[in-house]
């Protein structure tokens, strides 16, 4: 698209030369035939050097002039629309059954549903009206997918799993495996035994609920494993059998939960942090990244941090520790000096 | 089920209303229709506000009396058996391969052994009797699967993968991948070449191990990485190249354990800790959470906790050094204003 | 093989018994048939006691002979020369499309190019000569895949995803899904809203990366995620939306990095390290197991660890603490031993 046509759908005005732009991307990153933008004076110096071939800048900047501008109100909005004009049209998933679909004659598939190549749909599912079920996922027995859900592809639902409607499950989810429970005995002879408590319960995952790739959520022990509704998971997260998840809640990439703990409303588990099991995270606490929660958290403490996790505060001061001992170090050297000959022997 | 029926296939005795019950779930949890259970005195006023139709309690229990209760002599034990008796049948999976799945012609498949849709086995693979390989599975060539074992749709196992019998493999789990070697080079002109080193020995799994979702496993450089008997991992864990692990032994979620390393026999590794390479992990010890153990463990310690990784005892001393310090500090303080004036100048 | 046909190839002498070899492996992990190796005398005694049926000893070894060895120059070089010919041949991945696979009729699929078993190709993609895209994969619309990349199987790629030549894509890798990103807005009601926005960028990959298996690569918000040339992923790690990461780096196992950071050339990120959003890592820098980073590393420390990171000398000076607080402990505590009783009156 060229420059001058773009600075008319967004409203803006072109100065310099006329580009063809194909692509958004930061000033940074951007590369010949990239719209990048810049908002922040502070940034001027990227101006100057992008290669980017034009950029977005506010109706006021006095900053340098790159080759092609196009001056805005909001660059940051400007740029998102912009994108959305340079990104191809989303693929199509029109309604329809695609004819390497296995689906189970006793599934019951809504008005206006896709369901993708090689998917697999077994006995007695149900996938409402307009949800999207892309190729190579696995539905299994009994499963119930809510309206206009978003299924990627090679997800797997083991049976009996729900999930809500207007959801979003991203590549390679797995909802409904099994718990990890064992119980191990010492027989008298000395030999163990492990064996494998059945996990019976199912997954439930309310409406507006988003998963990133390759997350794992295990079905319950008895009852059910409960992800509430616009709760917001990353990658790579784990979430142990029975956990609860009251809902509009976040849990960053590779954090984990572990078995039968409660997650209150509101909360934001941040990257690689972890939960132990059967605790309770009260309303609207966040927990920071790579932090450790070995117990319940009252909510009294809104943000916590480290390994096992307390407050900022705490953490602060005993991230301070080598330096505070460093100076007590010297004091207690320069008490010792500072003692007589003869007291010294006194010890 | 009515839960006068349920009360007798428990041998119990219903006390209260005759509710409908569907499904089984902790008092938390538990909705409308659901059977709960509580042996516990100090939950009690779970037991008053629960939304459970009906709860078990023991024979002797004279806490608060919910709308409906069954009295067993243990509600634990009884909670897992009306579970149970809940549950839909778990999936059948009949014997006989799927139309739809891809099987070479060289591949030997046993008695009673299911073969899901969409799923592939390769060339001289051979899969045990009464072995269940779901839909979407990959099975490279050469595999080795035992009798009994179950495989969840969507694993891939890649060429030579050898797999004991009565394991359990979760959805996602990814077996005999490259593991991660690399040469690096700086040549005389400044260049950086990296270079692969093959990976050219298989994983290789024991009797009766299970294995959570989205795990990876990888294949040896040479020889075999090793999962002992009975050993049962969580999801998401990552096994690198060469590891051995006795058997016996359990991984939790997301743990990590970097090549050619051994674990002993009947080891726990707790959620999100991490085992450096080459290094020896002796039988029974155990490594706490987010534990990073860079040396091996001759056993002497049975807990580990911390990064890096020391006893119970010398982490709960890291733990309390800023109130030690806090307390040195008022001490020194108090030391430095006892000095008489002259003192002072000493220094 | 014969263990003289094997010395005879590996251009060695044999000594001991002509025994049968059936495979390559470490001297504690060798079973009979297995050929191992030893090359440091300080491993001697496992030469003793390995179950190996031959091993792989240096022309000059003078330490125990076992049953059968086969003496050569380089153990080490040879060990993988004799594991090569052991090696089942790589399953061949003949040119051609599997006739279950679905490939658009839009897609071009260049010259040698084998496409496997149920694999989907969507609209407008492009395959490159000489690739190999394993069964079960699933490439998006307008996907684009360089020359001689292997990709294994059930690997996702979203729309648009760009992978350079000469890549390896282990199993169950997923490029392109949503970054993590959401508005959150509390209305005047005290309603929460949570909106998406858009992630309208890719993933490019640059020629000659290996990522391994179920790592997860976000597309970008606007622009593309980067990762550059020669750059060598582990398994499980996660690399969140607009990260660029410059070229020839390694991330390790289980390793996240953060939103719209920049990692430098040959930087080396140890296992389940984690790396914050919009920050930059310098060249060079290595980043050490479990650490976790909040800010940019400039290069002037090129190894940090710990969390939040920092060198290596105030890494090891705070594990000391608890042994510097003892003294000063002790010291304080003889300090007012030796205080004359007149002076502790006075404070």
């Amino acid at each position: 698209m060229k420059a001058s046509e773009l600075a008319a759908r967004l409203g803006g005005t072109l100065e310099g030369a006329d580009v063809e732009l194909v692509a958004c991307a930061g000033l940074e990153e951007a590369r010949h035939g990239d719209l990048s933008f810049c908002k922040d004076p502070r940034h001027s110096k990227l101006v100057e050097t992008t290669k980017a071939s034009a950029v977005l800048l506010s109706s006021g900047w006095n900053g340098p002039a790159p080759h092609s501008a196009i001056r805005v109100p909001d660059p940051d909005r400007a740029c998102m629309a912009a994108a959305k004009l340079f990104a191809p049209p989303e693929p199509m998933r029109a309604p329809g059954v695609h004819p390497s679909a296995i689906v189970d004659p006793s599934a019951k598939i809504g008005e206006g549903v896709h369901i993708g190549a090689h998917t697999v749909v077994e006995k007695g599912a149900e996938i409402a009206a307009d949800a999207v079920v892309e190729a190579q996922v696995f539905v299994g027995e009994g499963c119930r997918i809510g309206e206009k859900t978003h299924i990627y592809p090679q997800v797997t639902l083991r049976e009996g799993t729900v999930v809500g409607k207007n959801c979003i499950i991203h590549c390679g989810v797995r909802l409904g495996g099994d718990g990890y429970g064992f119980t191990t005995n010492v027989e008298s002879d000395g030999t163990v035994e492990i064996d494998k408590i059945p996990q019976l319960g199912i997954v439930e995952i309310g409406d507006g609920v988003e998963i990133g790739s390759n997350t794992t959520i295990d079905r319950a022990r008895i009852g059910r494993t409960y992800i509430g509704p616009m709760t917001k998971i990353d990658n790579l997260v784990q979430i142990g059998h029975n956990v609860k998840i009251k809902g509009y809640s976040g849990l960053i990439a590779q954090s984990g939960i572990a078995g039968s703990t409660q997650i209150g409303q509101g909360c934001l588990i941040w990257a690689q942090a972890g939960i132990s099991g059967h605790i309770k995270i009260a309303d609207g606490v966040q927990v920071g990244p790579q932090a450790g929660v070995p117990q319940s958290l009252d909510g009294s403490v809104k943000y916590v941090i480290g390994a096992p996790a307390e407050s900022m505060k705490e953490f602060g001061a005993r991230l301070l520790l080598p330096k505070m001992v460093a100076k007590l170090k010297a004091e207690v050297k320069e008490l010792k000096a500072a003692r007589r000959p003869e007291e010294v022997g006194h010890v």
